[in-house]
């Protein structure tokens, strides 16, 4: 049975109450949730974690080599600022798809760059907490054909 | 019965037979075919274009207005080279999923900037022929949810 | 008798319909019934053109030689993208006049440089629709001082 | 009665004198009485006020609030460097129409940025001294719609 | 018997009526003259086509594959500003030589980009109509040595 | 009775005992005393905290929602790397004052610009150990104003 | 007796009566009485000025060598653009404050740059009327540090 | 008997008595000194004036064309600020020498461009008091040659 | 007996086992184990730490100062974004060897700039595990410098 | 007869022998072999050398001056690095013809602005020895113009 | 038995006469020595030149083909300037140590890039004479490697 | 008797032949004979030397250290791209004038930028033969000054 990480930046834990012009009403539970949902439907087995912490992400991506077939990750503010989790996540060799809730690009300046999207198989954003099922979805269709 | 367009930028017509290790092996056709059984899920009417001309382009999205509920757009060399459909997208008021086949932002610099994607609802890239169904998919939710 | 040339860019057609709140309410045909009440009071003649397709506006201003004795232009998106127009406009040797519905340096950065400015005799922009007719005033003089 | 106010900036004294081949050779005098004619056409009293000294131009507009209902103001060399005049004209309240006598966009490459563009109501450049003419056509239109 | 496309872009037509300092004496007929008579020497079947459209340009470069076995191509104001043009030459598989009339290193600053140089095989400039011949001389080496 | 929350970024713990030429002679503690007996002197309850770890500074500006009125924050180095505290103080809706202790301006370029300031209330720099304190007074007023 | 002067740039006169969304409703007045009231606290002597005129400033700066024993300055449109203030500045060899009403960091780009900043003591901005009453807090501690 | 103007820019009044480390200790009554007794070498009419106010500087500028024969100018700090004095200096016809006291490519990088090199017949820099002597030098020679 | 800290950044941990082709064979352990053979050489201590959390590394960093003599620092992606290891390195006032094995000239452009080097003594990169070696070798140089 | 000088710049004497991938298999006496049957064909004299040493490449261009008719230079790395080159051949007030054996504008970014391009006649790149001969025929042609 | 150049560029043959506070007391003779001496420790044979000319040392680098085995290189001025030694060096194909004595990130800015850094083998910098011994050191390990 | 050293860069021994509208009909003797007439009045003793090989000026200007007194130096082209003879004049400890015949500030952008000018006491241009003239006159007086 395949298995994916779904990693979470900072501040997604305050997701659904505050801020909901910009993120949304859903919880971070209500995301794992349908994330949880939705790998059922690959017989994907799941594991979710969030920080607030660099370092913790990329010790948990790192762990992710040899237990998990892809990784989901919205790295949040760090997608502007972490060189760490670019070589973290290119050292696992896994697909990975990143997922934004809000769309970037309509955003500060800032946040137009990323140092995962050139390292990611596969980009998705402004679409809410629909964007990590269908992170899931096209995830799924890679390990399914790297197995294949 | 809602409707949504399927716009294509130039080049896309030549899909599967020129180089297959960027664009995939899938042709316009098939993809036509992807969106086509995609919409039929959620019950939506779909038209397909494509065209290498940015004037039939800014045209057909001008002409959604009124048509289609929702437009799926991969303006292919236009991402980064015309405010026209940008002006035209914008004008239509209708949700915009933006999708490219490869990930613009592991080729060349000047592909990383896009003119559609700060008036887009969400952006997908990367994800092959299936990010057209990821985005119908998105777009229904979408027109779901302005319609109730 | 002297002819003048009113040349539209994309998107201009849509004018009063969509986003009034920037273009105003009048529709191209009305700009057009004052450009051409204006040309009358000069004892002009005029032509009136409108394109999404910059090959179709080039084509119209290289034909304006011979033809026509001004130009009086609205690039729209294409202010800000087209060469091959600002090629066109030189080639012609006529008086051109640059006009503007709205004020471009209020909005996008990227509205903010004109291909067509340098190469323009003036430039009109943020007066709204009168800013046609104050263009044929202008080109009105610099045509009665050519010709004298 | 309605008011404006026609403000010059430095070396706009000097027109007519000195490099006709770029200013024209029209004086200053000879701008004001085009303008006084122009305004009395439209039945609106008139103030000219030229000034090499940015303060004198701060405090000239700082008193058109309340005194007159718009200004016409050719900023000249401080166009591209003054932001105390860019806020004294944020300040009043009232409509502006920026004017440039030649075309600043074929002139140094430090011409073609201007503080007061982004707060002006219209910008007319390169059309000499008509362009003020213009302008008060212009003003007169936006204070008359003000009005009703 | 090979065969070549000769390209030309927007404006490209009114050679030798207009601008003659820039761009010579010599009409887009003399240079198609002188392309025939130089295809001719080296056996080689010859196609040309001029468009001030680019969508139009972009469908004749698809054409040219399974055709022509080599494109000369002059874009003109879309060596600048397409990519849509880069993207089809690309495509073709086609030995490309970039050719322009004027040194356009000695124009205009945005004249000194193109989109075309990093994926033609050659690059000719500054050297009026001629270039064109120079371009069908190093095309046919190019075409005889791959097909050897 | 209000509460506010002293939040102090990487390499602060050193002050007092190394490069005293920049950041002077008074410790941390010294600084925490001086905040306390301003708070006292507001009747405003005060926490203070101390991290060289970006995570860390990001859960404690999270926990002061709902804990305390406001934030008074010396981001230090992360001042002009971290996005995440960027994120987690606008999260707060609390009022924020930056403080820093040196000068930024004077020194090394990469200190003059700050994530923080667009989204603080105000900032106060250069003015050592005071600094904190004169933000204490700022922030007691603001706070006032906001429960009144 | 130790003195100082409170030095405001251009349009700080308008101050309470135009955009107070951005500046307040205190006017220049209001400021100068809690300038003068704050200033007694501390025996300090005080004198303000305003200027629209850049040179006015330049002359109250040197000035207040000899005469006075720090400077708290708010230099308005002209911190973004004069360089003759700070070198007046500089020359004086007094403690320098540099004071704002709003948060300069979030309004316009141009306003982020400050040529004073560089050469202050301390800059306090964003916290309107009070940003004076603690630059005088500040500067009467410098002054008081400097004597002793 | 020819004529010439030294104008000097702000706060060259307080030299010698500030910042000797920089500007050295001669006073500007020193240098006028200076000026006069080389002046008087040369048969040559002097006018000196300082001031701190651009409008000032650009008055006098104005008023030196039909009056002087020459300009020997240190702008000081607008050098790098007013294009006012260079379309003024421009306006004059005038052969103008730009002098500067202290070597200006060694100090801010904001002090490396000037606005008045470009339309200067010479530039004299870093070599104290004696490059204004050294101006007059070289202008007297312009001066006879132009006369001669 | 003198001793020295080896600090390494995040994902130095994976070495010799990820990415050979990039960092080699030699794991982590393997380059400590080099380190101590060299230290004991030179009769110095060694302390060994690697950490993917940035607060850790500045936590150790400050740590080293009264108990270490000097530090070799790989600081792998953290070399390119964080001031916070800057400043702590700054602090200790110990000598600094910046080690890198690859040479990070050669890979991407975000790779190019460090913000340890302008502080550190010496800089070594691009040979492997044994860069490392050489920096113990200079370490112990200048230490035995110092002490003599 | 005429004459014509052919200058290679510095790493040109190793080609054939290195790099062939990039420069191809011919050596440069087998280019100057092409270019002496070639001016054979036109009855040029020629001359050709070729220098590591940016002087000497400057003297021998001096040196044309009276002695050939026109220049054909393949600079190479001097291409982006000599004005002193550039100013040489602006002397010689001869044609010169700037060839590049590869595609310059395919290989590093800095291989992309040349000093020589913006004074010469005609640029050749990417053919090859071929650009070489074909740069003579071009040179041929306008020398054969110029004496007519 | 193997050999390796030593390449010295400008004003390197002044070490230790002049600047001693930048590149210290050694001259570039005992800079030889310890190369000597360290080269001799590896059984190699050594080659040591230093040229004020770019020309030379191209010439030097291009002779190292086929005589030595790697080279050790400090350009000096031209590490910042020279493309033809960069050239010259990828070229030779042998592994190259690129040696700074000073830490060239701690000077002027113009010095922080290198052209040689992104073709070396590996780098070292600031640690004076002693940099070149672990080049050495290095380099013999490399050449070791190859030849095994 | 003291010395100077006058250093002309490439190029300059063309002067008088060739491009007499930039650089005036004074030959490079005649501006020898110039400067040996001044420092003959100032009992100066005089060595002129003029080189298209940067490694020739940085070698005449090494050994002017010990034999010369002070260096007037015009770099010409080698004033934009030369680091060594910065380095080689900063060496020197000797005053260091820097003349340009024509005003550099009013030709092409890259001749803006001197590599010498942050080095030189003074800076001198656009004031033709008589440039050295003065540069002779300011070295006089530094050298005397030095040595009293």
């Amino acid at each position: 049975m395949s298995s994916i990480l779904i990693a979470n930046g900072p501040n997604i834990n305050l997701l659904g109450t505050r801020q909901p012009h910009i993120y949304g009403t859903a919880s971070l539970k209500d995301i794992e949730s349908l994330c949880r949902e939705r790998a059922t439907h690959y017989q994907l087995s799941l594991e979710c974690i969030q920080s607030n912490h660099e370092g913790e992400l990329v010790d948990a991506i790192q762990g992710a080599h040899g237990r998990h077939n892809g990784i989901v990750i919205n790295p949040a503010a760090f997608t502007h600022t972490s060189i760490a989790i670019h070589d973290a996540l290119t050292a696992t060799g896994l697909p990975i798809i990143e997922v934004h809730l809000s769309n970037i690009f309509q955003r500060e300046n800032f946040r137009t760059h990323s140092y995962v999207s050139p390292i990611a198989d596969g980009v998705i954003c402004g679409l809410g907490p629909e964007g990590y099922g269908l992170a899931i979805d096209a995830l799924a269709k890679i390990i399914e054909a790297r197995e294949s």
